[in-house]
Formats: C-alpha cells, structure tokens, sequence
C-alpha cells in the first residue's frame, strides 16, 4: 500500500537526491551496501523535516527519539562513484509509537535496492517505547488516531 | 538450522570479538544501527579466513567476490562506547553460488541484533552470478555438490 | 593566498552545502572528527564537477586518480545533528601533478573547522605520481604551464 | 621524543592491531584516507584503556570527554583489504588538559602513514576545556605536575 494511494497517509510520498561518493564506494568498485541504510535515513530525515520537524530539536523539545527496530534490504543492482540516486520514502504504516516505511533507491529508472525500514519512538533517556508527539504524529497521518499502537 | 546441528555444514560457527569505538556510535549515544552490518561482515570474513579463505586473494586469484544480496536485522537492545560485543556466523544454506549466514552479535547473555545475510558469488568485472570457487565451497560444505545452486 | 585573490587560479572558490545526519554524529553528541574529511572531500569533487570532470569518467577515459597525501585540520567548534553546513574549496596550488587545497567548514558565520589537504595525481593501477590529465589542469589554472611540477 | 627514550613518560609506546576489512575501502581499492583517523582513535582507546581507563566510564563518572583538536597525517602507501596493519601511540606531550600523540600505521616495516594528534579535555556538557581527571593523568605522566597546562 502507498502513500499516494491510501488518503489516510496525507504526507507525500518524499524523494531525496543522493549523489556518491570516494566515502560510499568500496573496493569492489561499488556503493558499500551499509550505506544504502545511511542513503535510506537521509530520505526519512528530509520527509520528518518537509513535514515541519527536526530530530535535534525534536529530541530538545520532547525527550522523543526514532530508532530504527528492524530492516529488510534487497540488493539489486550496484551504483558507482557519481552517480546521482533517488531515495523514496513511503509510509505503509503509521502507529502511535511506530513507524514502517517502504524506501527505494533508484538511478533513472533503474531500481539499485528497495527496503522496508521499522522505526520506534522510544524515550531519549531509557529508550523505552514513547508514542510519537502527538502534533508530529497528526501532521505525518491525520487520521491515525484511528490507528492501533 | 544451525551449523552445529548439520553435519553436512563442517565449518563451526565462528564467533568474533567487537569492541565498540567512538567511530561506532552515534548522538544517539548508542552504536548507529546500519553499523552492525560492518560489524557482520567483519565476522564472516574472519569466518573465511579461517577457513583458509581472505578476500582480497579470491578475487585476485580466481575474479570471484562475495556480494551482499539481501539482510534482514532486527535491533533489540543497544550497545554503547566500549562494549565488547560477540558477533556470530551460523551458515544456513551453502549453495554452489549463494550462502545464507544466521548472525547474532551478543553482550555477553543479551541479544542485541541478529540478522539474515544472503550472498552471491559473483564476477568481479561484469558482477553476474558465478559459482562459488570448488575448493571454498567444499572447505565450507563438502557435501554441497548435492545442494541446489 | 586566496583564490580569489590570485589571477592565476581562475577556478573560484567553490561552495558546496552539508546537512549533518544521524551518521555523522557520535556518542558525544557531534560530528565525529573524521567525518569533516568526508564533507571537505564532497566538496572537492562537486568544485571538480562544476569544472566539468566528474572523477569516475577521469579514472575511466585516462587512468587518471586523485589521491590524499597529506593533511591537516584544526577543530574550532563541534557542530551537531540538523546543522546545515558550508564547505568552502580554496585551491592555494596547481602543479601539474599535485593540488593544494585550503577547505572550511562554516556554519552561518562560525568557523567550524579548516584544513590544508595535498592530492597528487595518481596513476590507478600502480599508484604511482602522474601529470594531471592536461584538458583538466588548463580549466583549473589556466597559467598553470609556469607552475613546478 | 618518543615514549621510549624520556623517562617523564612512562606510559609505554601501544601498538595495536587493525585488520582491513571491506568497510574500510573505497573505490580505489585502497583504504579510504579518513579511516587512519578511526585506525588512530581505536589505538589510543586501548592505550587509555591499557592504562586503566574506559572513555564511556570516563565520562559517566568524571564528566571528562576527550576531543581531538588537531589532526596532521602524512599518507605515503595504501593499505589493502585484508592487510594486517600495525598502529603505534607514541604520546609526545602530556599537558594538563591536552595530549600530543604520534601516530604511525606499519604492514611489516612498510610505513603506510603517519601524524600526529592534539587532543583536548573538555566537558561533556560545555565542551569547555577542563584539567584531565587527576588519576588518569599521573597514570599517564606521573611527572605531569610540572608541565605546562
């Protein structure tokens, strides 16, 4: 289920360019496959930050904090030094204290990895689970108070 | 599976030491999560190494490299500035191109990760499949001529 | 010796913006040191690209590679999650076979941390000095035919 | 002056093992020049840890954090995946609230790169400079008393 298809996730569909470089390469010659978790994580920083929110502050503010609980990647095609990517972010869930979100990483039209990415609000200090600030949590899905935890 | 229970996987499971540093972690206080994949790479290399296998020579020797084609990690606890972790490599299916690797990375009893790697051996150059060199597959599982490719 | 203020060094001086993200931060709550070389090196390659060279195509098209064979930086202030970031690229030499570039890291006015980086050029499958390809030292330093090698 | 030859500093020069691994290489196929930073730290961790102390404890209960102010690194032959390296701390001066430390990194005899590294006390929560706690100094330098700040 995308974004764009179910109105009970009114935040579009983000899209976040990465260019690669010397730093995300390895000696096979190609993107190290670690960093596709960094590219996939700039995307979802950029969607938290177009819907109005930065972590740093988020943290400041609310003691609120996303970790990551759980990734599934598919490797499908290598990218090199230079090449400009595209990095897809797409909500498939939105809970009071959970997140899942589908993420793509295109070169043109050529798909190089796609991934689903589980993320936790958890307490700064504890990193026990927390819901989401409830104003964070209405601009990313306005109805998920219908939602289960 | 595990590699103890199956004797047709003659190769132990491996386990490797992992001390965290500075370069690990993130502000989060805790190691950043995509991490733990360099943290299991870096097992399963010794884990062929000590099969009498490095890398670097494989490739050079016979134009075969390892690609990662698929993970699977579940993030259960976090690990902080110098922990030192354990981190395991359970092969699940050895094929005559692809290996699927069960890991763990463990403080002391707890469990903080563990994932689900799946590899292709493929040509250096072009980077499509080719079969795993015969005498590192039959040092990794001597009966896995009878295994599916 | 800015490049500005050197007819000689035709290339301005180049700016090239930075967000910090979750993976550039450590336990201490900041940049990890290291990584400074990792957003002075992008922005490197992004005053190279607006020269019109990407470095993928110069190690492809001429066997040609820039390596690191020296550096220095001095750290100011640290700068955290969320800040958005300006790495200027300062060319204060251009021989014909090695680059000294002067680099900073601001952040609106303050002075994050700057640094002196040499780059020879390489030849990719000995490592060993080589002349910058002639068509990309001309469009760095024109003048450069007077310089030492 | 090396840790050896002055009897004012009697931490012994610490060597440490580094083995490359994937994530360590870039497109070059040689190590990426940034990571010798990380090869540095992890070095002078387990000579502070050699001495006693843990960087996490450190900070935890003294309040005390380590912060590197100044990085000088000459880079004069690569390292490659898999190489077995050697990283010497050869601490140069020991201040009250800062360190001076060169740093070599060997394959056999081979110097792959060297430098030296200013390191500061500050507090974790200022990042103000403060005096290194009293009793991991007099490990370091019993004689520290009558150097300069």
């Amino acid at each position: 289920m995308s974004a764009a298809a179910d109105p009970s996730f009114p935040a579009p569909a983000h899209l976040h360019p990465v260019r690669v470089y010397w730093e995300d390469t390895d000696a096979g010659g190609v993107v190290f496959y670690a960093n596709y978790l960094k590219f996939f994580e700039r995307a979802r920083t950029e969607w938290l930050r177009a819907a109005g929110f930065g972590q740093q502050a988020l943290v400041d503010e609310t003691g609120a904090m996303f970790v990551v609980a759980d990734t599934r990647l598919r490797y499908l095609q290598p990218a090199r030094l230079d090449d400009l990517l595209q990095v897809s972010v797409e909500p498939q869930q939105i809970g009071r204290a959970r997140l899942v979100i589908q993420q793509r990483c295109l070169r043109g039209t050529a798909l190089l990895c796609e991934g689903t990415i589980h993320i936790a609000c958890v307490d700064r200090g504890t990193f026990r689970p927390r819901r989401i600030p409830t104003d964070l949590l209405q601009r990313l899905a306005p109805s998920a108070s219908a939602l289960p935890a």
